[in-house]
């Protein structure tokens, strides 16, 4: 049996809640769906693509009678769209967001949720460099993790149909306490967003020397990088300063390697960047056998331009 | 008219030289092709695959009558094949490498080159984390770049009847000078790999606190960053202690700017962070123009798994 939301609110609608409406909507998962975002813009292409039944000027006037409400704006915007919902919330609802930090979130969001309706904290892992109410697909979420951090006095019926919701839309999800989801999400993700952002940010410096080269020459490195560096600035800002002490914590570790391998390289120790290089090639092979990736042997490159 | 040399011989039996024989061969580009590896395993796996016609068990055998020779060895064992194949090369042979730098690899190949033989160094800017003989195929090069640093006193002849193959292969050519190229390099490929291989080696450090999940888990950057650092340990090693003073001068501006948005999320400065994460986005999209990537949406993660 299908679990379905009779009336879905959509709080920003980017790439993440335009992909859960295309998905909710290809499996009949939502009664009605209704939708806020800031621009009248956005509104109009969310009618426009059919993502929403209705668009509200206000995130109050969207969740309005609402079973299942989203919150898919910035993790710094949560905690006033939180306050500005709170009285409009139907009673027994479930609220969830989308950001990709949890303790944050759940410190801005949980003390406006009055009792009786149902706040449920997610992360999907799911993304790629675009953004908007165009950029969003039914398939993003299909064998992806989405990462539930459900507070201690959670109501486990509201948090159960909400993971089948989940599942149906593709996604596999797992449930963790708030602040471990935090230092992982730190180095699997927000460390290297901006080690990323860094290095492109170095060679656009350096484009003004050597003219559109380093763009022309881009090697599989390089391209890889300004592609996760093509993230969303808003999002992205967000994520640092309310995830800070776990990605300070682990930029730490970060310069500590590296400069350790900057030694290496200037007293030419081969052996410990040879042993080094080793370890690491190793790694790869276990993310491909946990399913979070192919074995495509060109980057996808002759694949996505085919 | 197909530009053809009757005797081709590949010394080395990777990734490159596995593509370039697939891609002459099937293009009607090389007479016969003879090749030399240091293993048995991989001079047998190269004749079951009909990479080569003959293998030889040294570099000196492989060259004697070749019209072409492509040393594709790593950068730090260039010299010493130089030294062992001068004596038998043919002359009037053409003497190219395939080495992402350039500088040390002439200082190591040029002084053994004898007169009337024609060293064209190279590096095809194209490749994939996979190394071996096996992981060889034809299109590897198509609309890829090959950087080409011939020395002032070359050839013109045999340097444009080189270029010629390489566009046959698919390839886009460009030449430069040679310690230009090692700069240029060093931004776009060898300091974002150090630094992935850095990143990749600080996630395993956590991975023994948090189990697998730090693969489990692991979004889109952090996999990007693990399908980088699986590269060839041995080519890497040689890359960087050869290109040393260029990769050490990036590393440099890295650490600088890394350690300006360390302060800025310190700070809680989200105006800085916003500004620098819009600038790096832009880049993205030039990148994207020169044709060097395709703006698929989801990392060619749907595409590649279909």
């Amino acid at each position: 049996m299908t679990i379905r939301y009779e009336k879905v609110a959509l709080i920003g609608l980017g790439l993440i809640a335009s992909s859960m409406s295309h998905a909710m909507r290809q499996g009949g998962m939502a009664g009605t769906i209704s939708g806020h975002a800031r621009t009248a813009e956005t509104r109009a292409v969310a009618l426009e693509l059919g993502l929403c039944d209705t668009v509200h000027e206000t995130a109050a006037e969207a969740v309005a009678g609402a079973d299942l409400v989203v919150l898919a704006v910035p993790v710094g915007a949560m905690g006033a769209v939180a306050a500005e919902i709170a009285p409009h919330l139907k009673p027994g609802a479930t609220v969830t967001d989308v950001g990709s930090v949890k303790q944050a979130v759940i410190e801005a969001v949980a003390p406006h949720m009055p009792p009786g309706v149902h706040f449920v904290p997610g992360h999907p892992i799911a993304g790629t460099e675009f953004s908007g109410p165009r950029s969003g697909f039914a398939t993003l979420f299909t064998n992806r993790w989405w990462l539930l951090t459900p507070m201690a006095q959670a109501d486990l019926g509201a948090v159960a149909k909400f993971r089948g919701l989940l599942e149906q839309m593709g996604a596999r999800v797992d449930e963790m306490d708030a602040a471990h989801h935090d230092l992982v999400l730190a180095v699997t993700s927000h460390t290297p967003h901006l080690i990323a952002y860094t290095m492109v940010g170095v060679a656009d410096d350096l484009g003004r020397v050597t003219d559109s080269e380093v763009i022309k020459y881009s090697a599989a490195g390089f391209r890889d990088f300004t592609r996760i560096a093509a993230s969303d600035p808003t999002m992205w800002r967000d994520v640092f300063l309310s995830n800070r002490e776990a990605t300070l914590e682990i930029l730490g570790r970060f310069t500590e390697e590296l400069f350790a391998l900057q030694r290496a390289i200037r007293m030419g120790d081969g052996e410990h960047l040879f042993a080094y290089f080793t370890r690491t090639r190793a790694i790869r092979r276990g993310i491909i056998e946990a399913g979070q990736d192919t074995a495509a042997p060109d980057f996808g490159r002759s694949k996505a331009s085919s």
